[in-house]
């Protein structure tokens, strides 16, 4: 069963924010870094390479945790708590540039070998729980 | 040893933005959301409570990590990781107004009981790590 976005905080996942994924290292530390990331009402999408330590992270401890805050008004937030439910291969990078055009990044000048196109993945997170404030 | 904080980051800890704290729970999951801080030099403050989540799983696993991004260069940011060497307790709830300051909280209609004062905490991290970009 898919969670239900509050409507009051449902911008936060539409809107072209960073967020910031949390996953857990191998040795059981937290890890966490800012993230472009989409959503298609059911899960989060992110670009990622499979030669960067989230990517092995998430090999062994497929749970993640997803927050996003309003730069508005920052003590209204998301967070999202669930799992990294499939890597998909994205050998032509075209999600990186899905997301640089969501993010209005400017992406004449990037080239496939720029973005380690070769080894790109699709993270795919679906949330199990979610918090507000 | 300190981690030394790159100059060229050093601002992101002095400016009165929010981290992400990223913890983990119990059952092995991440868990993040947005916090005030204050950085001395040498550790990270929070304020929180002892009846929340946070404390909980702080108390299982020390080990944590705050990440930080720049509002008006998204693409800069700093990553923490180290460990919560300690938590003080804080019952008058002095370090939530420290912070609120901090954060130009008007706190003028605050009360110890609003804030749960009774089982305010003060979280002490220390970094072990940092990353940039």
């Amino acid at each position: 069963v898919p969670v239900t976005i509050p409507p009051s905080h449902a911008d936060l996942l539409e809107r072209p924010l960073l967020c910031t994924l949390a996953t857990v290292k191998p040795n059981g530390q937290p890890q966490s870094n800012p993230m472009w990331f989409q959503w298609d009402g059911k899960a989060v999408r992110f670009t990622h390479t499979s030669t960067r330590a989230k990517y092995r992270n998430l090999q062994r401890e497929p749970r993640a945790a997803v927050s996003v805050f309003d730069p508005d008004n920052p003590y209204r937030y998301l967070e999202l708590r669930g799992r990294v439910t499939s890597i998909e291969p994205n050998p032509d990078g075209s999600f990186y540039f899905t997301l640089a055009q969501r993010y209005g990044l400017d992406t004449g000048g990037i080239t496939a070998e720029a973005i380690d196109a070769e080894h790109r993945v699709v993270l795919v997170f679906e949330p199990e729980a979610v918090a507000t404030k």
